[in-house]
């Protein structure tokens, strides 16, 4: 049985509270904290109810949370610029740390936290973050498709999202809480770059722009980052609100890969992968992927090897930080 | 009844032939000439026959051929090196000139053929670049309907070009007669970018990639450029040429534009225009375009204002090879 906490209720919690409410055999939620200001927590307490979970013990303070409770996972969610912080803090406690993405929101954040994951690992810690689209069956079965060699050796990626921007919460307002969109919604087309191509990223260059984001205080609207890979492989992701309301549907993910033997596609919101390569163009039937929750404590039973590593997470941050930095300052930022 | 001379058969000249072959009573083909070394003019000799149309005089110099000739119009499609000096011959001659894309393939060569051109546009003399894609179907509807103000204004652009690469002819394989597949292929979804948003850009930061080219000597295979345009505006294109031979057609054009009021996306190997604004998810109805060669006789007649001015062929083409200076430098290149 694993005792699990949450902190924080500001974006993916509910992809732990489906995979608990449906183990209850393994997991039991033993206490639950806000974590930052402002955070609306009973979010996750509706969402608690939703699966079958008693309400738990509330804490104001998430440190006395995780020195009282001793959880064996806890689930990070609090504000974007919070992450790193309370990741470190549970990481340092010996405890599993399943946390929202982006793992920091500046890069002497993350420097610190992959300092303490480093000493954590040593001991049998595990960290991932909750890119959760990597769980999506289109995704999913697009990389399953790209291991097995269907497009040769990639040489071009070309990533999207694409998001309705509604009215946010303060939180997304400012860049001090929210992150930035780089890091917060572009993360995912960044992570199936780097997760598809296996490649380290060279040198980034990105533009943004946060006109028409609907009153959402200084949120980016648009921005695109481009990138310099290893062995002459180059990327970019286009990211944006800027998807109507009307749309079918909240999110326009993509992803193209093109490679020496085809070309692959992820369409999202169709939830289609379209390749082409020596057959001419067709629909590939969709894979079953695990469940990310799952996945990261079924990594933690040694029971198979996760989708998301801790390296992995961090490393994405990273690239998102030093495109956003790209972004802010119009500079090349060599890695 | 024009007179019209072509020099070179590297590219689009295709595009005069069918409308010079649908209207003996408006046009006759003089004279033609190979204009760079190494041109293969019978290709050009059979689509002439093809469309009905004798095949004339030969020149070895089509400096020779203008002198005598003295058409109204010439038809520039040599190699792609020499589209600038041959279009300024025939423009300080007075000629109409109708020239594949680039223009120039370097800005020394652009900035003369700039020159020569303003000298001859107070004369009346017509210049513009066989920008094809622009009379697509799906491009010209798409277009038509963001004039309409169906997307609002617009917040980013994300283009695409798509070739097959097979073996291509010598021409392709060096960057001195080529000119490089940013100005070549790129420079479609670079006129888009610029087209649609009639924006100008401020700020070119550009990838590319010469391997997996299918042994095309230097020719880029793959190659992305990023744009920070006036206004916050950003785009970017990506380029390659990795469509497998197996694809239902030769390119797959894209373009992708998202506005303050919906999003529009023309999907060229399918022939569709997707818009997403206030009613939801809605496919085009397709414009029928006039033909590229006919609009361009047409503005010169003064019967219509053509879809394609000089002005923008000059800098589309400018954009393109500062875009590639950007690549070939790893330097931001400011406008």
């Amino acid at each position: 049985m694993k005792k699990v906490c949450f902190i924080g209720a500001c974006g993916h919690f509910g992809s732990a509270v489906s995979v608990i409410g449906s183990h209850p055999e393994r997991f039991t939620v033993s206490a639950i904290s806000a974590g930052s200001e402002q955070v609306d927590i009973s979010r996750l307490e509706a969402a608690l109810v939703q699966n079958g979970i008693a309400v738990p013990k509330r804490y104001d303070d998430y440190r006395q949370m995780l020195t009282e409770e001793k959880p064996d996972i806890a689930v990070v969610d609090g504000y974007f610029c919070d992450h790193a912080e309370m990741s470190a803090y549970a990481l340092a406690m010996g405890i599993h740390v399943y946390c929202e993405k982006p793992v920091a929101t500046t890069l002497e954040d993350l420097e610190i936290l992959k300092t303490v994951y480093a000493k954590a690992a040593r001991k049998g810690v595990h960290f991932a973050y909750m890119l959760t689209t990597r769980y999506d069956p289109w995704f999913y079965t697009a990389y399953q498709a790209v291991q097995q060699g269907v497009i040769g050796e990639i040489r071009m990626l070309n990533g999207q999202k694409s998001y309705k921007a509604g009215t946010r919460a303060p939180l997304f307002h400012q860049r001090k809480t929210y992150g930035g969109t780089i890091p917060w919604v572009g993360i995912h087309a960044i992570d199936w770059v780097l997760w598809f191509s296996g490649k380290k990223v060279e040198r980034v260059t990105a533009v943004q722009s946060s006109q028409a984001n609907g009153g959402n205080g200084t949120m980016e609207a648009t921005a695109i980052c481009m990138f310099q890979m290893e062995d002459e492989v180059v990327a970019h992701v286009n990211i944006d609100y800027l998807r109507p309301q009307s749309a079918p549907t909240h999110g326009d993910d993509r992803i193209r890969i093109a490679g020496t033997k085809g070309v692959i596609e992820v369409r999202g919101s169709e939830g289609k992968v379209y390749l082409i390569a020596d057959k001419g163009l067709q629909e590939l039937e969709l894979l079953t992927p695990p469940k990310i929750f799952e996945d990261f404590v079924d990594g933690i039973d040694g029971k198979v090897q996760p989708l998301i590593t801790a390296e992995q997470s961090f490393y994405a941050t990273e690239v998102c930080l030093k495109a956003q930095l790209a972004a802010d300052t119009g500079r090349i930022i060599v890695f």
